[in-house]
């Protein structure tokens, strides 16, 4: 018997019990582990709820009960779910979060804390909802090098960028839609800016590479500039423009960033849409691999939830274990030198434009605007050419990443 | 240090050689294994191979050597391939192998006998090549009930059946170009006729469903009947054409088939191109989940092979293990019984055509033949509907089950 305590009767702790109750037999049958949700922490009542009787309102008889095997950290934010975290793995507990803020910011230490105490502190609902990734990429891509991670890592911007493309909606409308449907919450500042799926990148980057980078550090566009204009002149060359957290090794050192990106045909991350993510991981042997399914949600996050809970359950501390540590300034990639093809939107003299970017190809525009797809320039490059542009009375109305 | 020795220097045995020769240095980082090939199996001498001094002729020699930890069984075919493993089992070695044929056939036993012997037979690279697949099932999906899995599990018919999407290839013009490209054999039987496909739909239900039913035993449709009318009528309304593996528990029994299939828009495996392989599994908690990668080629499944020997390496005989019996008359659903939608070009007297499938949706069709999608009936009724068709005079040209 397992007994595991669930901090959080929220969205994700509602849905890990339903999940750990509906399927326990099957849990059982096929690993054997029988395990007994003993504790559910909350600051509310539940008194219509079948786990009403599980309800504390004390963290501290949480911590306290040396049956308690596994602490299951669902309340989100950044305090006190670290605070709590880390009392649990202090008291011998293994953790298991969703929380992807946590892990990002807090990571190193936690996994630090669990390795000395012989217990684990995991996170596969933190990436990608309901779908296995940061399992597999340990456990299944561990005999590879990863050359690079790109990933729709947040359903929300892809459920308004898939909007804007399906339907020609604008930004703002598309927003609203997803609102209306419950896919985009009433502040959407960490969905739509990006950093949500910056924590998210951050923590790949750290599997694959073992330098963790704090998420305020890497660079990190939302989708709020882009315009219908954009999306439907992208389509024209077969591009879908998705947001795109990347990471890969250059030089010995990590790059990350997120970023609305051009996602050419032939990629099989182009047509992942609506709240669907997809993570594709490319590998010096396998190739590319991608992983793609739900992101987000109740019963796909819960389900991520609980296979670290069976891991923990079947493999106790042997179990595989995330390793990595702080990223010093010196581990890490300068965004500026970062390179690749890049899609503008200008307005301003036709000339100068081809004369700033000569090996680009342009898109016919119904406009005067001038649309075009430019070679391969760096992050610093660019910047000097826009200056440059802009000295000439050339307006730059859009610049996305080709991927 | 863990010794091991690969069985065959083939493609799959060659690969697996060079992925643990080129990556030995990160998995040693990343898991602390440190992995060795000790000895190379073949009937052939190799000696312009680096690995020229590893070749032995005498399978005894593994057999009998005590350092010997794992064994990679790489030869291909039934024979000595399953008597190979079943002795490198008794000698107490765990074995790995991407053989999909001894694994459906012999799987039962052999999973029996590694586990009375305390070592474990693993098959990652059997199912998908390179694609993580039969370990995330058993560890990121176990506390899910897996209602559907589906799959496009053979590279050559997918690359045959791409080419006729986007070339207007006939069948027997993609299947010269798939011969000139390397991706179809001299003999493309296995594959064309869906006998490879079959083999891993039955892994993978096996997997899902606790029950392995031979594979001569499961509808195995190939795709030689296929047209290019066909895929470009299927197209008119969205549908890719895709050879799809598919299986399902209903009534408590085990359904597995392999046919071709029309794959509507909104599902991610109808993208699903070339020699690439996608494999979708629907689970009640989660949702659907894709796993897509490269399903075949040297590197990306020696990949997998070399995930199994880590695997090993890092836990030993108690980590995950498949655990199947053979199926029973009993435990399989009726094909006949199976029912979905369905797509037809039938020749004959409109108005007969329609009084036997009312409810269908006409496909316009360029010349006399019609085209279109039935409701759903069962393989019986439709087998009954054809009959009455044919007394009727009306010829059934194709038939292709709707995803």
């Amino acid at each position: 018997m397992i007994n595991v305590a669930i901090l959080g009767f929220g969205v994700v702790g509602g849905g890990t019990a339903e999940v750990l109750k509906k399927n326990h037999d099957i849990i059982k049958e096929k690993t054997g582990a029988d395990i007994r949700i003993k504790h559910i922490l909350d600051l509310r009542d539940f008194p219509d709820s079948p786990f009403a009787a599980l309800i504390r309102h004390d963290f501290s008889e949480i911590i306290n009960d040396p049956e308690v095997d596994i602490v299951i950290e669902a309340m989100g934010g950044a305090h006190p779910a670290y605070d709590f975290s880390k009392a649990a793995l202090e008291a011998g507990k293994s953790v298991v979060t969703s929380n992807k803020l946590v892990v990002a910011e807090f990571g190193t230490e936690l996994l630090a804390l669990a390795r000395k105490q012989g217990v684990r502190y995991l996170f596969e609902a933190s990436v990608g909802g309901g779908i296995p990734i940061i399992r597999p990429i340990m456990n299944d891509l561990v005999q590879n090098n990863i050359t690079a991670i790109d990933g729709i890592l947040n359903g929300t911007t892809n459920y308004i960028l898939t909007q804007m493309s399906a339907c020609g909606a604008s930004f703002s409308d598309a927003l609203a839609q997803a609102k209306a449907n419950g896919y985009a919450e009433a502040d959407p500042t960490a969905d739509i800016e990006g950093h949500d799926a910056a924590r998210k990148i951050v923590i790949l980057a750290a599997l694959a590479y073992g330098k963790c980078i704090s998420p305020s550090k890497i660079h990190t566009e939302g989708i709020t500039k882009i315009s219908s204009e954009d999306v439907n002149l992208a389509a024209k060359r077969g591009y879908s423009v998705k947001l795109i957290g990347h990471a890969e090794k250059a030089d010995g050192k990590v790059l990350a960033f997120v970023a609305p990106r051009l996602v050419p045909a032939g990629s099989p991350l182009r047509d992942v849409s609506d709240v669907f993510n997809g993570i594709l991981v490319s590998c010096d042997m396998l190739g590319d691999a991608m992983f793609y399914g739900r992101g987000a949600g109740k019963l796909p996050t819960a389900s991520a939830v609980v296979s670290d809970v069976v891991d923990i359950a079947s493999n106790g501390a042997s179990g595989t274990f995330a390793k990595w540590e702080d990223a010093a300034e010196n581990d890490i990639f300068p965004f500026e030198e970062y390179s690749c093809r890049r899609y503008f939107r200008l307005a301003g003299c036709r000339s100068e434009i081809f004369k700033a970017f000569p090996d680009s190809e342009e898109i016919p525009s119904a406009s005067d605007e001038i649309a075009l797809i430019s070679g391969k320039t760096s992050e610093k490059e660019t910047a000097e050419i826009c200056e440059l542009l802009a000295r000439n009375g050339v307006r730059v109305l859009s610049h996305i990443r080709v991927l």
